[in-house]
């Protein structure tokens, strides 16, 4: 991997004042709503990184962000989009939570280089190269056979770094996150996982993957999807909290941050086309199997945005020192956003801005 | 027509020393490349309205798009996106050329209203309601029968007035030019058509358009394209240049621009294309005809961008004098946008840039 200066330096990143504070969700897929807006407003939380794709083509995912700029339009008090990481900082000065735009797929960008450059001026920050299974640029984590980064996926990872838009890699196979690690000129994130030593997941990663996204530079955030635990709904706030604790240790105390997964109030069918999209005719149960088909049931210690100050509470009685709490609670999603999806690659207009 | 209070104020326009030297083509849809840029530049052009559609639907006018990203990369040196006005006058102090994104039919959106907002943050500054047909929007000018604005157009006025995206009639028949006029609460433009009274083209526009237009504080571009003129390609500048003071006249000096209709190095398939899109199965001949099915001969005043400093210069000789011929060359263009396609309507993000 080859992490340019302009990623070493601090010049490009928010000060640590700016960072107080600051609560980033690095992944939520829910059935949208003022309920959910207002409880993300008593949560404490800055700015949400929101799935707007899972199977959707191009055409499909211009009206999911059709979608967005009506609720934009319908709650411009609550809600904010962010096309930019400054974005989050002024959704934290105007009151307002940043909606920051990912793709759990390429999907959106079909089989179209040049479309990656168009969904990123859209605003699309954040996108996952594949969704459980082989895409067009990688492998997912549910195929047998890994061949790692497809000829397509090689150009997108350096397309992706041009234009500033962030590589995700969370449902991915390990070669192809390890070669898109290597193959690219930025860090690579894993928004919403956790180590597979604490849960042998499927969607979980491996120290080998762990510690390529430290050497990167990048981010992991922690899931707290049930079946990415251990224990399951069962796992308890301390059992996550020594995960944690361990994961610092091991990645660094700039690499971690969280990645909620939560999926707030959406039906079975939704659970279900997450899994099935259109390519299969037969169900396909994820990390359940048909005799546990749904939602897994919520842990007891989270169930909607509120219960984030709760998370930061118990990272500081687990040892976590103010600063320490402050950046895995949003300061290095913050800080990761502004290193790799920062203005100046991607939006020439508003880096002008105040020199016109 | 509801012109608010925001239009009619000059607080949101370029200061006159801004507007010095601007020369904006109110449209062109060449075969892009790099000496057509470089005549640009020759020619002192600040900027100019390029058609990405004439049929494009949605999907592939994202294509489009993309393949004006990839002219960007090649050739940053020479021409630069515009995404909100303000961007016109950084390209001119860059020494680049501003690109102004229209379409000259609202098949972009296809029949999602939320689309039009989705395409104006991509950069889309300008549309056609209609082009030449009946649009799910409105009547284009060659139908027999104008039933005016469509239910979906109505909707569609109105949300491109609050997204900042220019409303263009030029290929819209009579009725539903005026319902578009009367419905907008924004000025409403003909990009680039002449006087009805100097050639009765199918596309030239009556006194009763160009009364409203002005009424309204819109603006019409003229058309150099030799169907749209009196003569044909023998057409003289002089004659070009009274039908301006004419039109300067009864419309005013403010409402006035240029529109080229410049179609440099395009094939005969370009034409029949853009005539025939994929509606009909017979030959259309547009403004021409089975025996002058071709495109038409050019002006000997006027090959290519480097003509515009001789129409400046008999703009003058016409009597026009310098602050004038600055608002017609492009001022009055600049101005236009500024008003309706403004920053503060449609890009959240830029506006605040500076109190970050």
């Amino acid at each position: 991997m080859l992490i340019s200066t302009q990623n070493a330096s601090t010049t490009n990143t928010a000060a640590p004042e700016q960072r107080r504070g600051i609560v980033i969700d690095g992944l939520q897929y829910s059935a949208w709503s003022e309920d959910i807006f207002r409880q993300m407003h008593a949560g404490g939380v800055t700015a949400v990184h929101v799935t707007i794709a899972y199977h959707e083509n191009t055409r499909e995912t211009l009206t999911r962000f059709g979608e967005w700029n009506q609720r934009f339009e319908q709650w411009p008090h609550l809600i904010r989009p962010v096309y930019e990481p400054r974005d989050i900082l002024r959704a934290k000065a105007e009151g307002r939570v940043g909606i920051i735009f990912g793709a759990q797929n390429c999907s959106p960008v079909e089989d179209e280089i040049r479309l990656i450059e168009v969904m990123r001026r859209l605003g699309l920050m954040i996108m996952q190269l594949t969704y459980n299974n082989q895409s067009l640029m990688a492998c997912g984590c549910y195929e047998e056979n890994d061949a790692g980064l497809t000829r397509f996926g090689k150009q997108a990872v350096r397309e992706m770094n041009r234009v500033g838009m962030v590589i995700d890699m969370s449902h991915s196979a390990e070669r192809s996150t390890l070669e898109a690690i290597a193959h690219s000129e930025q860090p690579v994130i894993i928004s919403h996982a956790n180590p597979s030593s604490f849960h042998p997941a499927l969607r979980n990663k491996s120290n080998k993957v762990l510690d390529a996204i430290a050497a990167n530079e990048g981010l992991l955030g922690f899931s707290l999807y049930p079946f990415h635990l251990p224990g399951g709904p069962a796992c308890t706030l301390d059992t996550f909290c020594d995960m944690v604790a361990w994961t610092a240790d091991r990645m660094g105390i700039d690499r971690i941050g969280l990645g909620s997964d939560l999926c707030q109030q959406q039906p079975q069918q939704v659970l279900e086309w997450m899994r099935n999209g259109k390519w299969s005719k037969t169900m396909d149960y994820g990390e359940g199997n048909a005799g546990n088909a749904g939602w897994p049931d919520a842990l007891s210690w989270f169930h909607d945005n509120r219960d984030f100050p709760g998370i930061a509470s118990a990272l500081r009685a687990k040892g976590f020192n103010d600063t320490e709490t402050d950046k895995i609670m949003g300061g290095n999603w913050l800080d990761l956003l502004t290193r790799v999806a920062g203005t100046e690659k991607n939006q020439p207009t508003t880096s002008a801005t105040c020199a016109a």
